[in-house]
């Protein structure tokens, strides 16, 4: 039998994947679960969206260019300019995601062996993309103290070697919702100049920042021409995760026409979910206005929650739609499958993402969780009320089995 | 300026794309360009799979599992055992086009340098792909004067070194539409076992043959279970290229479970495409029938037309849409160029791909070009009236620019 490869076995499993196989067995014993493990946002596609898709005339599904239909692309260049990003056409591809921005843009800047910075805590696919480009990902940890703020400048310095060849940050963050300020982003410009390395930004989440908070994109940092990468896809704006619709953008020519080759290798990114971007630029503001509200409304009724919970910290995000938070639990890995396997309370019960998988060593978030919310208020608050009554049972005993088993 | 990596300067161009631009300036002439060229077709999607994506219901785009739709993954599974390739939907993954099955593929059995035997002339993407996943791709010569049927067996055995560890086939063949037969299914079999590699078998075309010829699939392969990857898509079956759906399907357990944690880093597949992926398994057998025939008429008025051209040969293929003649020119890079840059008849020209770039070394295609007989049968009559009097104006002055600049 033929092996497989050692790029197979370094492949990194899902962090989050371990613990379905432990909440299908609470649905099966009728335990309902409420989920804050995923990023899977339950606001409806804008209708323009989905109309476009509903009235498509085609006869023929055809290829599309592989770097996508020149007038999305054109249209996303629009968008952009208009949320003060100038771009043209040129400087935006299509892709099937975000995710294939990515691997295409570590597999055209970086060679095997190459050292990528990450602010830790990160999402934890780019272990995935890395294994599959051979890029070292070297984490520079940032604290829940901090609220996960940018590292100080001195420890990324201090990882700077000759084989660093990016940074990589996701902005506002995945998965502690940070929001990078004017400051630190003039911060990693100006590393980013001294070591002529390039910055990919994931700003995915860019449309979703509170309080009045401003996004600086990085493709906004002066002189970064060349060296900045934004990842973005239409997944989390319109609550459009199975388009499969990303782009990949840089002023970089070079560098766009080397990431075309990889494009061109798979032909081209989905029709459907082209037609359904494309339609979706047209989505009104007020669809943003609602749905930017009712993300506020959520993290404030979470994450203030979470914090009137004896001995849980949640420091509050100014963007995306998570927040880490440190449970008063030894092992939070543990909890996490413990409340799937072991509790339930008003017949429901708690997924949450253990914050470890987003951490390259397991230590400092042992103790921590990521939690999505991307539930709707009541259930916020019923999965507070579960997650507050777990802890007390947890602390007090936290193997009930131990009793079933007594008691046969 | 941070550099480009090895590996994207490695990555080759499509070598179709770099005719695009006289294409496109011979379009700008008023010439119009009969594309023989790509495997575009022009046949209709099935209606059961428009009327899908037309009739959804979806209120939220959302992930899939990165598996794919468990009900289309078992009806593939009935799909592939009603033709006879006995399956589970544990089997079959659901992938982002074939490309993507072929990429995890070798990402998942093959490591940096390892080698990959590959009969040539091949689909040119295995390049790109190849580069992608840092695999070495080793060609292994079929001739014109076979068909391109299955190169020796010594051949084979010639190349093979301590780090072969698979081959891949293209069966039907793109470009040249040979369908290896039962006998040299077995060679590769023996040959397989005997040095205990991957076999990976590209069978978009399967339902593609002619004469009553059978389509033998390397899954039928009697003990190869943990060694064959088979490698699907819609793409052709369905003329549903744009729909980036495919399949990887394999009957090896921990090579799909190392697949799906690359599947798992890139979340899912396209949501709409699986939609009409899923429909398209009800397309009835009159659709196939219809196709068939009429891909079989185009490739006798294209072969034939051929064959009837004074000092062009071109084998009659049993499968796939392609075939690969042999022009009785010097260069068929300069000649494809020349054909958009020079020449027009009866107010068109024709766009073929060169077949040095589906070789790995620029030699044995010199004078050969792929042609895809995905045109309706007037416009392929058209396309050899047009190339009849090309070659032979190219025989007698090929640079008509000459008498141009005399002229001035």
């Amino acid at each position: 039998m033929p092996a497989i490869s050692d790029k197979g076995h370094r492949m990194p499993e899902s962090p989050i994947r371990k613990l379905v196989p432990y909440a299908e067995a609470a649905k099966a014993r009728g335990v309902q679960v409420l989920h804050l493990n995923i990023g899977q946002p339950d606001i409806p596609t804008p209708d323009v969206a989905l109309e476009a898709i509903r009235n498509n005339d085609l006869r023929v599904v055809e290829y599309s260019h592989s770097a996508g239909f020149a007038s999305y692309r054109k249209g996303l260049a629009d968008y952009y300019t208009r949320h003060g990003i100038h771009l043209t056409a040129e400087q935006v591809m299509v892709t099937t995601g975000g995710s294939e921005a990515l691997l295409f843009g570590m597999m055209a800047c970086f060679d095997e062996g190459d050292e990528l910075i990450v602010p830790e805590p990160f999402y934890a696919n780019y272990n995935g993309f890395a294994v599959a480009a051979g890029v070292k990902v070297v984490p520079v940890r940032s604290t829940i103290d901090t609220g996960f703020a940018l590292p100080p400048i001195a420890d990324f310095e201090q990882l700077i070697t000759p084989r660093t060849k990016g940074i990589l940050i996701c902005n506002p963050g995945n998965p502690t919702g940070y929001l990078y300020g004017r400051d630190e982003m003039a911060t990693l410009r100006d590393l980013v100049l001294k070591h002529d390395l390039y910055l990919f930004a994931d700003e995915v989440y860019r449309e979703f920042c509170y309080d009045g908070a401003e996004h600086v994109s990085a493709m906004t940092l002066e002189g970064l021409e060349q060296h900045v990468v934004m990842v973005d896809s239409v997944s989390k704006r319109y609550s459009m995760c199975g388009a499969r619709v990303g782009a990949f953008v840089t002023r970089n020519a070079a560098l766009m026409a080397t990431v075309l080759k990889f494009a061109q290798a798979r032909l081209s990114p989905p029709t459907f979910g082209q037609i359904a971007s494309e339609a979706a630029l047209r989505t009104p503001d007020s669809y943003f206005n609602e749905v930017i509200g009712e993300y506020r409304e959520r993290r404030d009724v979470l994450v203030d929650g979470l914090n009137a919970l004896p001995g849980v910290v949640c420091p509050k995000p100014r963007g995306a739609f998570y927040c880490v938070a440190e449970l008063p639990v030894d092992d939070a890995d543990a909890f996490c499958q413990w409340l799937l396997e072991h509790f339930s309370h008003e017949g429901h019960t708690v997924m949450m993402a253990p914050a470890s998988g987003f951490y390259a060593e397991p230590g400092p978030g042992r103790r921590q969780v990521r939690l999505a919310y991307v539930l709707e208020r009541e259930k916020l608050e019923l999965a507070l009320r579960v997650l507050g009554a777990a802890l007390q049972q947890y602390a007090n005993d936290p193997v009930p089995t131990t009793r079933v088993q007594a008691a046969r």
